[in-house]
């Protein structure tokens, strides 16, 4: 390791922090910022936590994630879930857990992919703490929180005659890891656009406030959609039929890197990829039929009375595919 | 393993999640608990945030923690950040790592110590969410949650004339990891009052709260006295000055212990223990002189005009030894 690039156990925690600090920014809900024993946060009375973790080897590869990707990627997959309740993100705190043989470098690149993630994604959003701990394997376990300026939007709120509505890429995230896992890497290399959905997901999410604000229900779409969908009709105790020829657009885009792969001899399809893949954190909401619905919405399906299955695809049950990451 | 107690692959995440969740109580502060995106807390226009991680074989050993005591630890670790800021701890999520092979009953065991924390230190604060993972080490990241009734208690806040006042124990949490570090294990076993200071410290978390009504200053003494009176007196930009009389009656309960280890050929101070030992999470503050103490805490020294050094005891500088728990 050279000089111009310490370890963190070269340089020392502390010093180390300082480094990684100052790349964020301040935010506008933070009364108290990070440095004391916690950090005051306004709120207007009521406020969402939620929290998200990624382990190396389980849920990132470090020959593909920089530290940037990891930072952002851990911004993304959390503020998508605050705006999924229909609230607006407010503050972060990072615990992270790396190597002592870390490099300074990989902690500072964390902390800007981390700020570029809330200057992209919700500028104005602020990191007000964090915790820095030593481990074999690099933990992140980020814990994100919002404000609520409107009833939240739960998964259990869907009504029979809701449309299904999506808000942002489906089948994107899954692609770019299949593009990424195959062993021929000029696969990955002719598609970056879909690579950067798994690595850097941006989901879309002052468009999915303005949902939120019309959703009867609404979750993040972290796992596949025939997941996502399973979880709101099992929690509305009613089914969802989704409709094949509305995903034709999701799958277009998808169709000549499925291809790209299939003639190289793996597997794929794009229609796997759209019906079952994971980690685009775009949004599945339901709304009530007629409702204006904000420009780059689509409309996938409707809500219909509970039967035998969770999901059908058109007339067909959809079975659900759990969603695993790079450890399925 | 056998099939009375499968491991989380076999039983499966969420079946073996479902059973940790079991044991956690619903709390007074939460709106909509766990389950959907995020949970909703209720506030009173501010809170406070903080996030505190352990780590295997870093911040703990299993063959001395068992699951009940790092559920306990975290929670007590989090809370009295919490509390040193003036706030009543209200939630927690809680971001679990463990291997794929651990237990169903490791789970269950670490939530039931996580309730029992709650329990014992603050009842009606809440689990309101948290994450599973899968690794090779374990890794336990909290975030706890308060709500602010008066103006956050900084460690900037210190002034000169102020009494330096602790509540809770000193020193016993270091004995205690000296003795489970002791190659002789019938020492831990002779003392079993300071073993279960570290491996389930008790924070004294409502005489906190008192405390923290009256103080201009205050912290968790989670790195040693001397480390933590020293941020005090830099962020306040004064010097602090402790008596050793004031000292005795810590150093005195410990004493035995310290004498046992010598006789045995280990080395061990009392004194070193109270002035530098961390992870008791007891709680120093600095009051104007002639404010009316809470009954259980006690003043061990004054907020000087700042000096060469930031710490003294009596006349002598008292330089800060860092507190690395069993990572030193």
């Amino acid at each position: 390791m050279s000089n111009s690039d310490p370890s963190i156990f070269e340089l020392g925690e502390s010093e180390a922090l300082k480094r990684a600090i100052a790349h964020f920014k301040p935010g506008s809900h933070t009364l108290i910022p990070s440095g004391d024993d916690a950090a005051v946060i306004r709120s207007g009375g009521r406020y969402v936590v939620t929290t998200d973790t990624m382990v190396q080897d389980r849920d990132f590869l470090l020959k593909f994630s920089s530290p940037e990707n990891l930072g952002y990627k851990a911004v993304a997959t959390n503020l998508s879930d605050v705006v999924a309740m229909g609230a607006k993100p407010t503050s972060l705190v990072v615990a992270l857990v790396v190597p002592k043989t870390t490099s300074v470098s990989f902690l500072e690149n964390f902390a800007r992919g981390l700020q570029s993630g809330i200057d992209e994604l919700f500028p104005g959003c602020e990191v007000v703490g964090g915790d820095l701990a030593s481990g074999t394997e690099i933990v992140i376990a980020v814990t994100a929180h919002g404000e609520l300026d409107q009833e939240p939007v739960l998964r259990s709120g869907a009504k029979v005659g809701d449309l299904v509505v999506v808000a942002g890429t489906l089948g994107k995230a899954a692609a770019g890891l299949s593009l990424l896992l195959a062993p021929d890497h000029t696969l990955a290399a002719s598609y970056p656009e879909l690579v950067e959905v798994q690595l850097a997901p941006k989901p879309p999410l002052a468009l999915g406030l303005e949902l939120a604000g019309i959703a009867n229900s609404m979750l993040d779409l972290s796992d596949g959609l025939s997941t996502d969908a399973a979880r709101i009709a099992k929690a509305s105790d009613v089914s969802i039929r989704l409709n094949s020829s509305a995903l034709i657009g999701y799958e277009a885009v998808l169709e000549l890197a499925a291809q790209s792969m299939t003639a190289r001899g793996f597997e794929a399809a794009e229609r796997d990829w759209v019906l079952h893949g994971g980690e685009d954190h775009s949004f599945l909401a339901t709304v009530p039929a007629g409702t204006l619905l904000p420009k780059g919405c689509k409309v996938i399906g409707e809500v219909v009375s509970k039967s035998a299955e969770p999901v059908y695809l058109d007339d067909t049950p959809l079975i659900a595919k759990g969603w695993d990451s790079i450890s399925s």
